[in-house]
């Protein structure tokens, strides 16, 4: 008999450990239909090979948990008293002796309630291959990201019109941010890069009060909205007044390898060779020694998850994933470029679910 | 010689281990200066209670870490040939038989990567003492802290001026963040709960495509601004259309409890006598039954951090602490009250600082 448990038993048989655990997070929601509070409390759902489920959740969230309909025993414990009899009583209930975790979401503490509560536990990081189970998007998925994207192409636009010499970085961001929201987003897939002039050459540079954006800049914008669940992540540098001839042959050469990138993607194909066939273009520009970065990273209910496109990464692509498409080049101290789309896996081939013009666009 | 470790390295050795390692977050952050992304790929500081200090960086982010004047060496990794490397060559140039770390923040594909580096390595969960480090706070963090807190009260106003009937919870949500950023936010210290009816018996609820806002609903607002790094946290709950003779009954020993930790709150006094206090208020009360939650946590760089205000925490407030004071009444099914400052504790006693109004207030 399935259930919706039942992808996360066998990958737990595959695994050889007696159950996997997940803590609120991209898979939890996925597989529960509802994201939860993550805080300094710990919430564990344990899915053993055999056997009924079993959840320690604390006290103050059982409102929030009934609406989850979960059928298995739940062990919850109150902040006066701590979690540790709970996580005791779960252990005497579900006896284990290996349990896979995600390794990316779950933290330290709880890793070490498991261990103190399960003498001689083995963990093992699963996080691979429990994240795996999100890498084919579903149609309600792929239309939530395609409505995620519409919304921050939308806010994009209105900053665009708006951003002129004079203006910080975080003055830009801030209108960057109530136009998401205004255009209906439901929270932002990670805190924008809104980075000019030389932050546009640090990959993950944060907005600066101190600094006015200048005629000559390039202003990176890197940012996405989040909309029932999916994160949006899209990248394009504008030029603010003219570009020098340098940078016009830099934004060419990315645009030419973001373009390669497109054209490498098919079913079949794997990571590598489309993160090969995006930096062979870079590697034979001029600019080679401004290569920072692979060309990109699968996209979903986290803004980073698998497939990750890279050299040396042999997975195949198949219909249904999503990865960006983003190289760049950076030259630090100076200025960078990217231009990063959302790519979708399709039976023939792929389809860009980023649709907002790439032809150098001069702002200000 | 004391530098900006000198702390770290007194903790270790109070903590028996040999250094403290740290990740992004918000230990990290006030220790450097400079916040940093947190993403898939690990970032180690480690801080040895003997001798230098050293990191593990990736690659693309070595940009962004130089503007953090780190003067240890740098063991730094790119994504095509993954991490295990830096690891190793950071355990070969710094040996190290047990290190604290933060439980809380570290996840567990960090602390499995230390553990595969360093065979046997003895990993201390430290979070308790390691936060302690930002207990009291300093002037220019409660600057910051206020400065949140204005920005969080000024777009409350602002949303409570346009609530109607027939909003949903998830409009009336996106309101609340455009006017966070208009007034100056430079993010959210949480997602905020906006919780209307029912919801608002859910001390963590999160709002709904599918509920509007309906005459007689009592309206619950918790959120908060980030500013200069700082987290605000204001909870207060409104009622759409006049409240029954229940309801300002409640609302009333909702308030009363709220003044007594206000009062109970000084030099000297212990977090279990600021929770007793308010939680005796609402134990002599008709509606003892509906008491879900503690009367507060700590607040600054984290939304929850020490000191937890409950009984049977006897750890002594000293001025400079700052934490919130939220007792609230749940009647899960019906509807929940929470009124929500931030208290700072002075030489002389305390204050709030939140200064939006808490009297009864009716909307739409």
């Amino acid at each position: 008999m399935r259930d919706i448990y039942t992808d996360f038993r066998d990958l737990a048989r595959r695994l050889d450990v007696d159950a996997v655990a997940l803590v609120p997070g991209p898979n939890f929601t996925r597989l529960m239909g509802k994201s939860f509070h993550t805080n300094e409390r710990p919430l564990v759902l344990v899915i053993p090979a055999e056997g009924a489920v079993a959840a320690v959740v604390p006290n103050l969230e059982l409102g929030s948990w009934a609406l989850l309909n979960f059928e298995g025993e739940v062990f919850d414990w109150r902040d006066q008293s701590g979690y540790s009899e709970a996580f005791a009583a779960l252990a005497a209930h579900l006896p284990l002796s290996s349990v896979a975790v995600e390794g990316q979401v779950m933290r330290v503490f709880v890793h070490h309630a498991l261990a103190a509560a399960y003498l001689g536990l083995r963990i093992v990081d699963g996080e691979k291959a429990i994240s795996a189970l999100r890498l084919c998007k579903t149609d309600a998925e792929i239309a939530a990201l395609e409505r995620a994207i519409g919304i921050s192409e939308a806010a994009l636009e209105d900053v665009l019109q708006s951003v002129h010499v004079g203006q910080t970085e975080k003055e830009v961001e801030g209108r960057l941010i109530q136009a998401l929201f205004a255009h209906g987003a439901e929270g932002l897939a990670f805190g924008p890069i809104v980075a000019a002039g030389d932050n546009s050459a640090r990959p993950h540079a944060l907005a600066r009060h101190d600094y006015k954006v200048q005629a000559g800049d390039a202003f990176l914008f890197d940012f996405g909205a989040m909309w029932g669940g999916l994160c949006a992540d899209i990248t394009r540098t504008v030029f603010v007044g003219d570009p020098s001839r340098e940078a016009e042959d830099v934004y060419a050469t990315v645009l030419a390898a973001n373009e390669a990138g497109h054209a490498a993607t098919r079913p079949g194909a794997s990571a590598h060779d489309v993160d090969d066939a995006v930096i062979s273009v870079l590697e034979a520009s001029p600019f080679a020694d401004r290569i920072r970065t692979k060309t990109g990273h699968g996209l979903g209910r986290e803004v980073h998850e698998a497939p990750y496109i890279m050299r040396g990464n042999h997975e195949i692509l198949t219909p249904r994933m999503v990865f960006t498409n983003e190289p760049g080049l950076y030259q630090i101290g100076n200025f960078g470029v990217r231009i990063e789309d959302d790519i979708l896996v399709t039976e023939g081939g792929s389809r860009s679910l980023t649709t907002f013009s790439k032809d150098l666009r001069v702002v200000g």
